[in-house]
């Protein structure tokens, strides 16, 4: 199964290269671990916002950008110290595109809440790594959108994906594509659809690849494991 | 495991009795099996329908109920032979209760389409099918809904799930009911949702049960596989 790129440790000649901004993502690794030499607490000490709300000792991971501390004090409105999805479904749609779905908006909860008991808000270090997952899928999806149309194609989302690290098998990119194409005619994805995709992919692959223990692309689930692993992606 | 009925061939004790019209359905078996004296094709020969779409030899199964007949010829209003998620979508909402959720439509589509390769409508056979199993479930609900507020709580649906053949473990039947009160207050869970609930634990319990060749609760699955077998409940 050489389309079993698992991990992600040779290269596919078709692939694009990687950002180098991001390292060199493998499949299921998360982004935003770079360390950096600053840090950050949220909410600040000093500067434009004074409120700490009771109970909060969340922090911004060291290295976090101004700019998403920013972003997010802007957008935490109820000043609660975390972000719900009214909150982040409202700054999602300030990026140029349309306004991502409700359920997509619910699966980045779901993938980067810190508090998995409790998927349905993120803190400052569940938005730091949403935030820049999702600016570094909006640059990849553009890299990809060669005509500018807002969509991509299945061969695209091989390439897009695979750059994110996920080396996706061609039957499985059909059904992907074949099921975010309502129309049936197109057989492309546009954006929403594809940072839902990217989320399904990467949330997927790395539930399965944390019960494949030898990484021979190959697990085995009791029951009950297998129910509780993708429910959330399904009820999202 | 004890709760893992699986097949089930134990009786439960909290379990209420089965409804004797479907005989005794085990884990993952379907509904509407039943055999009976009669047959009729559709469309009908003699009768109210005189049409036959071009292409469309689809014909109901033997011992199908008249009734149901009827129903799909009312219901499949374009005359295809077919019955999509429109006509779906407008007969299950004259039940009494309040319309199906598209996505809960959707799904039923992908469970019952007797063509995998196009699940987004149903011939007669897959109607059928469907409408048993739709009704069976809308009186198991009303069954386990006892004091008539159209919602049932966790161990409710515990009970209605293993009155449908399903023994679903209590850390799954939890995760279900929390993921379906969007309120987080109530714990229980509406019509719609128990049917939306009902569809994805046959579905996925029999897809799992496929693989589960010793049929110990526990299944080897490759990667590609896994993602084929879940996609569709995630992106329907």
């Amino acid at each position: 199964m050489s389309w079993f790129d698992y991990p992600a440790s040779s290269s596919d000649p078709s692939a694009p290269p990687r950002p180098v901004s991001y390292g060199h993502p493998s499949y299921g690794q998360s982004y935003g671990q770079e360390s950096a030499a600053y840090g950050q607490t949220y909410p600040p000490a000093q500067g434009q916002s004074q409120y700490r709300p009771p109970g909060v000792a969340a922090s911004f991971p060291p290295g976090t950008e101004p700019e998403i501390v920013r972003i997010f004090e802007q957008t935490d409105s109820d000043r609660s110290g975390y972000i719900d999805a009214a909150e982040l479904g409202r700054v999602l749609s300030t990026d140029g595109y349309t306004p991502f779905s409700p359920r997509t908006v619910r699966l980045i909860l779901h993938l980067f809440a810190e508090n998995q008991t409790d998927p349905t808000r993120v803190g400052p270090a569940g938005f730091v790594k949403a935030w820049r997952a999702l600016k570094h899928w909006q640059t990849v999806f553009e890299k990809f959108d060669r005509d500018r149309s807002r969509t991509i194609e299945q061969d695209e989302l091989r390439d897009a994906l695979f750059s994110l690290g996920f080396a996706v098998p061609p039957q499985v990119l059909h059904m992907l594509v074949s099921k975010y194409d309502s129309t049936g005619q197109s057989m492309s994805i546009g954006y929403d659809n594809f940072i839902q995709c990217g989320l399904i992919v990467k949330g997927l692959t790395e539930k399965f690849k944390d019960k494949d223990l030898t990484l021979t692309g190959s697990a085995t689930l009791d029951y009950t494991t297998f129910m509780l692993m993708i429910l959330p992606f399904i009820i999202a």
